[in-house]
């Protein structure tokens, strides 16, 4: 290996990470700049000059790297296959589903033209009148009526069903306000896209990849969700119902972190997809959709990140363990090496990214604030008199707890420690969902919640998308679910006081 | 697992592999429709509605997904990791580097506007002449521009250098004539840019990246190929060299099948890129530049197939072992079953991809010619009589070979004979490479070999652009590259008589 690239971590800019991370404004000062501020610092992502698009920086893209291999398997190993699709959709394709249309052809990215040409006074390059599309070219927002125009050429008979097909891919929505990871105009995601031949298969799907999210969410994020349906207002444009999961950030804001779609034979129609079945008849073919996307990076910071920097789950931390060596002089780092190196091997056999960070650059200090900045779970740091008693000093990010350990018990100690620690900062977010999550039984308790405490709001609704934008309009707060588990109660609309069968969890939201 | 997923792998239609095989041309009758057929009815890909942009299907994508995986590590092997950078380049971004946007500025997807909207006599959806972007924006033909447009804010010091980046994507430049996965007007790739201190780095890192594409070529795709520099003519617009990897395909036409390319500090001039070296003094950043994509599906089926089907290589194949019952009746499979899934198991364990096909609805004969159309490796079929003598039939797809064995000897004997096949598919690759490589000395003979031989021609050229475009006017014979392994020859230029240091190697190419 001839080079070893200082881009991904360790960079060795002067103080950078001294005099960055006192820069990072607290979480009660200013939640929203500390995010801003930490996803820059932190080295994950920052604004390209194309509006509205961002660059994912090495560090940032490396925990994408690991959100994808762990959905990854999980979409394989319930069926799934992995296939691409054109990035451009006909304009007239987004018309054929009218809801569709509505929701997504606003605020897209239109290609007009294939060609560039020198203009003729030598000012530079102009778009070539003459190469204009007949047909005007959209950028994928979503990939539903890409996808099923071509499924109308893959299935004519039941024998063709179940289609179990997911993208990973980037998709573009023109949106006028962005923010890095959580709102961006070009993002990347995975879209799944399944055909079956009955409804309730198509449901079942939809239901299961909603359950594969919950997973990914609850076990590889340490992040707790509730599980739910969409309201009318609130549902995908295309389908019949949109279930969704939805998290609790620190500040008392929702984020829905994925969804699930059950598209009925809205599509299927809209492209002319049918099947015919084991008895001969045709009938149009039964749809789901389902994705996540770079979004889940901002969802990852805001539920769990803390004034000093970021705090990742050991499962999607891009480095496990970093080793600081504390020395004067070549001979007791060389000393430390030998006796460290073994351990970390070690620890390496077992799966985990390790890194010794042996810089004579910077101070113990100034490294110990950079791995704290950039969330690597356990930090090691080894002295003289470490190597005197043959122990090593072993630090977690997440309580800041610190522990001596024997060097030979390290490779059992901290495997463990690690696990502890994915459990411990699920256990942080799930008190604090729970804490953030309140019944109210009147409108003006609901909006003393909102305001003072933040978090869901349990309430009961009488149903209606007018009360749901009345309540949105004077309250910021929407309907982030009708909980699955959602018990049948006698109940009354907080706003209305119509009559309610069940609770919803209303909150402001991201 | 709730649903088996049929699109991938054993669609059922019925007698769709039978009719298709019989639709395949041959080689020798048509190899370009030979081609497009396979590729097709081997379920790897299609075109789309949206000119020059093709679906790639899952079987043809689970075999990029295989040659991402074992590029990615040997991309971060040598020290590179990823990141992902935005789709859209602004249009004055090509104009930086003037030969840059000669070459790309012209045919691309350029974005205009970034909204639609209804139309107001009802007949749909209208580009918005009011969402006119001030300046248009070039769908990626390649990323240099807006990448070292990002380093000139990631580099001031030499301490931030080397910058070893890759970024897998999606890209698109607007072809006129395309072709599945050899010429698209979008296509997947991954496209490395590093940043270097000096040029000797930066070449270093040039002519490794070529020897990591060599390796991967070699020993993953069974593909042989000659390393070279390109001539003036052939270069990337943008860099001072290009280097390539150069494979021969079964019809005797060359294929480029990898690029890497020395940047100089053309784009670091094009974008200020500028570091203070040791010494404090500004110097412009050296880089690099180099490229793989989703035509190595194409070469790989060009290179090894035959007029049945596929020729996959073991270390790129989706399935590694189809195993098939012969039976009467379900008693019949049910005892095969239990004596064959302990072996298929056993060969799960050695991390090999292994499909029993027990269908009910297909004759073996019918399996049989699927499992060659799809280049499935090694085949094991296995009857009543076979349970009898504790034996199965395996049988190779690249030599069609069958050998009887043991069953409780195939978990050694399928291992070694998938090590096998990947060898002599390669060494049958490369005595045809050979074979088609031929030293000429005068032009007459260069176009004898062209137009009756093929392949690649080693001839003296007077190095210069013009002799180069007559050749290539007059035999459609391109420069493919100046062997990195040529030895200094006293020569004639076959066509210009002028005197020549070296043989380069001349070829009709795709």
């Amino acid at each position: 290996m001839p080079y070893i690239c200082r881009e991904f971590f360790f960079q060795n800019k002067s103080n950078y990470y001294t005099r960055m991370a006192k820069e990072l404004p607290s979480r009660s000062e200013d939640y929203s700049q500390w995010y801003n501020e930490l996803v820059k610092k932190a080295d994950l992502a920052e604004h390209s000059d194309v509006r509205g698009c961002m660059v994912i920086k090495p560090y940032g893209f490396s925990i994408w790297e690991k959100m994808q291999a762990a959905l990854d398997k999980m979409f394989k190993d319930t069926g799934h296959v992995n296939a691409y699709f054109p990035l451009f959709v006909p304009k007239s394709y987004l018309a054929r589903e009218a809801e569709h249309v509505e929701g997504f052809a606003k605020e897209c990215a239109v290609v007009t033209h294939y060609r560039l040409k020198n203009a003729e006074d030598g000012s530079g390059v102009i778009v070539d009148p003459d190469a204009k599309l007949e047909e005007e070219l959209i950028v994928r927002p979503t990939s539903e009526t890409v996808i099923w125009n071509t499924y109308k050429k893959w299935i004519q008979s039941y024998r063709d069903l179940p289609i179990l097909v997911n993208q990973w891919a980037n998709v573009v929505r023109w949106e006028m306000r962005t923010r890095l990871f959580l709102r961006t105009a070009e993002f990347l995601w995975q879209e799944g896209h399944t055909a079956h031949a009955t409804a309730e298969e198509a449901v079942k799907e939809t239901l299961q990849m909603l359950d594969v999210y919950e997973t990914f969410a609850q076990e590889y994020m340490a992040m707790p969700v509730y599980k739910g349906k969409k309201s009318e207002g609130e549902k995908f444009p295309g389908a019949v119902d949109t279930y969704c999961i939805e998290a609790m950030m620190q500040d008392g804001r929702a984020l829905q972190a994925g969804t699930s779609h059950f598209l009925g034979q809205n599509f299927a129609k809209a492209f002319d997809v049918q099947f015919s079945g084991k008895d001969g008849k045709l009938e149009y073919v039964w749809g789901t959709s389902w994705g996540v996307s770079t979004r889940l990076i901002g969802a990852l910071i805001l539920a769990h990140s803390d004034d000093d920097g970021l705090i990742l789950p050991p499962k999607l931390a891009p480095i496990h363990v970093v080793a600081v060596p504390i020395f004067r002089n070549e001979e007791e780092l060389s000393a430390i090496s030998a006796r460290i190196e073994p351990v970390l091997a070690d620890l390496r056999r077992l799966g985990l990214t390790v890194k010794f960070d042996d810089r004579d650059t910077h101070k113990p200090g100034f490294k110990f604030a950079e791995h704290e900045l950039k969330g690597i779970p356990v930090r090691i740091a080894i002295g003289p008199r470490d190597l005197e008693n043959g122990t090593l000093e072993v630090a977690r990010r997440d309580t800041r707890e610190k522990q001596v350990v024997k060097l030979d018990a390290a490779a059992t100690t901290i495997p463990a420690l690690l696990e502890d620690i994915q459990k411990t900062i699920y256990k942080r977010a799930l008190d604090f969902r729970n804490q953030k999550t309140t019944r109210v039984e009147t409108y003006k308790e609901m909006i003393e919640v909102l305001d003072q405490k933040g978090g869901f709001v349990s309430a009961h609704w009488d149903g209606t998308m007018e009360t749901e934008a009345l309540i949105k309009e004077e309250t910021k707060a929407t309907i982030r679910c009708i909980p699955l588990d959602a018990q049948e109660e006698e109940g009354k609309c907080v706003y209305s006081g119509k009559p309610s069968k069940r609770r919803v969890l209303f909150a402001r939201a991201y």
